[in-house]
């Protein structure tokens, strides 16, 4: 509704399929005749104007494409007023009428600040591998991410196998389960270790044991990093004190989870977000987050977004303890 | 509630994840000590008495592989009264006091059959990449062949770039273009030619024609095999006659969609198919499919879920058109 | 040697790792302070005067990516006498004083007879999956195919054995078997056609007949496609008149085989390829072909490598009859 | 000649490709009537008589797998002249005339220890990932384990230019970079440091300065294991020091590199490898490895594979220098 220049860019952490969601603002802007700009390096580069335009030329063979060619960064500035005054002074240079961000959680906290200070409708897609968002089933990347875990956990359970060790893989996941939860269905693990389940050692302990009772020659345990980095490697510790005759070892996955090509089902929810961000900003909705529920597009305002807590799947939990039998 | 013994087949196309399906109902039905048989062959194998006792030992190492090892075939015996009655006596030789069929549409046709004829409660679970189930938003092996034909396709687009080729490439659907919407919206296609959606040859032309003008080098048109095989060579010579100097070439995807590790999304799908299953029978569930909607387990009569038809995304198909541009 | 401006080209079919050969060429270039100038569409684009500078910069993020961004064709008009005088008019108007060509048999065909009318040195790295290349153990894309090929039938060995079928599966090669012969033995298949190799249908249906004693769930044969395409119909038709019981498929792989980012061996034989291409030139070669034996370097003129047949590895051939059984 | 028994085993560290020898073993043996025994766990296995009859329908499927399905681990005991005279006992109670070792350096050692003290053909088979044994160009597991490194290496560089990061990636490779070297090439790493080549912290600063003044977004530096495990932290701490405005971080790749279905170049080899294994046996060979040297079969005594070192390609190791820049 009279948008005739609009902005997007990747804020916070890379995740696979932030491009296709690129593509398609740039698109669905071109088909609607709106001027686009991409801001490269998020909220830094809103402050420092780094900004170019972008057409549907630009945008080409970048829908398989893992990472952001917007590239994306944290901005200690744009938590300044100063940051975000300078940021405001680049959208009034290129007249920019809305502003979409790919982004998580962090993202939209700065959104919703900058949002009620200055006056620029703002959309937010969930760009995350980490699916912690409220308000959407799916994040753009989490799908890719599982895949690539999944991938590798098949191949460190080759190498299990044919030595009868235990291993205990960390995933990543700082405040949710999501990834462990999935992955480790998903590669048969004795067991799994998420923020929204409790465990002690000994339940740990009764799960290896269970594992070596039947015999099963790949022992794996799937861990949520969680908060402290590392306390895979005292679980591991503990975990050998108990059972010394065990083979146990260790393996972080890292980045790796983050990279790679955007399986279908993210770079078709990216292209989804893209089109109807924009369609979004043109029926005057701002300060919302755009999700997926059941195959349908919602949105929630960034507020609600920020204060709720997504739940992961309880139904996935209960069946952990039926299938790692 | 009493179920003593079990049965679990896969039935009609094989689909990855079906294996998972298969390991998830023998880890479940050990959790309530039920005996648990696996009959190969589908329905082929129930009348002939192809069956197997299965433990868990029996079903571990492979919930991560495509195909079904407990085989798969289509029975035009058992579309018979005589060819039915010998599958009943051989569930009562095992003393099953319910089947779980892993299949598609036929085969739940078939077991609405044969469970109002004879006293059997049936559970199916949805295994097809087709995707075309009434009752579940996804049907078991439906994300695994999306990321394969997107893969495929991938590596299409490298050479059709490289030679600033026109690519018609068809996938499967019969009866549905979920497979060709999704992966043809994933890979930057053109145009998608879809049973759900009308196509004049002139709609494709100035699709075709569109691209062009606009640069582009990487030119796909996914369709949907349809009814007629083959009818993507039509389509493709037809417009190499409007286009005389367009190098067109033609790729036929064909059983490689079927193949392949299951995705994580299948892996995870699939579990929790399978232990519901057995939770439906021992609920006194009979004559349902189990389905997914928005991540919740659901039931669908076998009566409701054969008559009506499972409608694709309009949303989808609505951006394919903002997007191709 | 006072080389102070070369062109480089990709020509012919592309392959993967042709990006890879083009970035060591122009790296290795700027560390000589040559200038670099990239002919798209290979002869086509020499002919027309389709040129490009080249600079590091622009080749960054290309190494790993299938295809060729230079583009390639076959050009009609450089078989011309006119169309070759137009080609070195363009290499005069460049100053170019060598020429690096990508590409396989049929260019350096061409390049002979151009070098033999101009005087343009010319070094030509073998870029073709069909690795059928006289002078080098291997050629740039060979490896990627092989492990595409394998990747593909491997997930049509899923689906065979999940329905007791019998596969006829065509893979690229017009005049040789090594992308049949190794992807064959790779995929443990019944039997291999190729054209380096006699075979008679009783021959082949000794094959079937043996896999099928050997209860076998898994049967697959490997066809290279050779000089009339389709010939795996008339087999698979043979073949199923002669085992009529037998449920037998034929797949096609197609432009797949031509795609894919590179592996790991392409991308570091086609980064050796270009450096020493360019060092060739430096040192005064002309008309010749580079490749590798045994890991190392080697050359060999155009003449030599045209006019001798590469044979395929017997010991293979010799091997398959001792697995396959 | 004669040869009515034999055995087969894995040993050491397990790579892929030892399932697909072990098979072109078991189905060469049956070609020739000769009982062929596997033997699980290596010399482990031999020391405690854990030994199975395999036949061809015992190896089905597992060409394409990752691991070894007999397992595979050190043994102590077998140093001591207790264990291997144990070990022999099984030999005799079995009545193996022959015995094939796929394995690594310190397998062979072992073997020839063995072979010196009791009257037992023995025939090498190298398999490691490592590359790292005389005798043979190529060990079977290697080529999969440089694709499994250059796939990480790749997701990584998406995430790390998607934040402008400089990276610093361990791989496999405790006394030699074969690893480090050719994944290094293939992901265009800045530097490399493998245990073959000298580097001090200077040239380490010099390699990063360069790849940032070129303006280069992805700054990967590829690090062998080496003899100290965890180097690659003291190497990043340092460059931080130096460099303290760069977003420096590390990756040690772990165990997903010697898992993963085998490349086809590995199912090739180790198939090629397995019959001729047989074939030496036959032939009255024994104390000796098989390898491969320009794609032909060769032998080497264990002696003289256990005293040399094989060297790294040095045109390799030149061409690094010209590329990275």
């Amino acid at each position: 509704m009279g948008v005739e220049k609009l902005g997007v860019m990747t804020s916070g952490g890379d995740s696979p399929g932030m491009n296709a969601a690129i593509r398609a603002v740039v698109h669905t802007a071109a088909q609607y005749e709106i001027q686009c700009f991409g801001i490269r390096l998020g909220y830094k580069g809103l402050i420092e104007g780094d900004v170019l335009e972008l057409e549907t030329k630009d945008v080409r063979n970048i829908l398989h494409r893992g990472g952001t060619f917007l590239k994306t960064a944290r901005s200690d500035k744009f938590r300044t007023f100063e940051g975000r005054k300078k940021a405001y002074e680049n959208i009034q240079k290129y007249k920019m009428e809305g502003l979409i961000i790919i982004g998580g959680d962090g993202s939209f906290t700065g959104a919703k600040v900058f949002g009620s200070e200055y006056d620029i409708p703002i959309i937010g897609i969930p760009g995350t591998i980490d699916n912690d968002i409220y308000g959407t089933d799916f994040t753009v990347g989490y799908d890719t991410a599982l895949n690539t875990v999944v991938n590798v956990i098949d191949k460190i359970v080759d190498t299990a196998t044919s030595h009868n060790r235990l291993f205990f893989i960390e995933v990543m996941g700082r405040d949710s389960g999501f990834i462990a939860l999935n992955s480790g269905i998903a590669t048969g693990a004795l067991d799994i270790l998420i923020p929204e389940k409790d465990y002690t050692l000994d339940k740990l302990f009764s799960s290896v044991e269970r594992g070596s009772n039947q015999g099963k020659s790949s022992r794996i345990i799937v861990v949520a990093e969680g908060k402290k980095l590392g306390r895979v490697y005292a679980l591991a510790k503990a975990t050998q004190i108990k059972f010394p005759y065990y083979d146990i070892r260790v393996s972080i996955l890292g980045h790796v989870q983050r990279g790679g090509n955007p399986s279908c089902y993210d770079r078709v929810l990216a292209s989804r977000f893209g089109v109807e961000a924009v369609e979004a900003l043109l029926h005057g909705k701002r300060e919302v987050l755009i999700g997926i529920r059941s195959g349908k597009i919602i949105f929630t305002t960034f507020e609600e977004a920020i204060q709720k807590q997504k739940e992961i799947n309880k139904d996935i939990i209960k069946i952990l303890d039926v299938i790692s039998v």
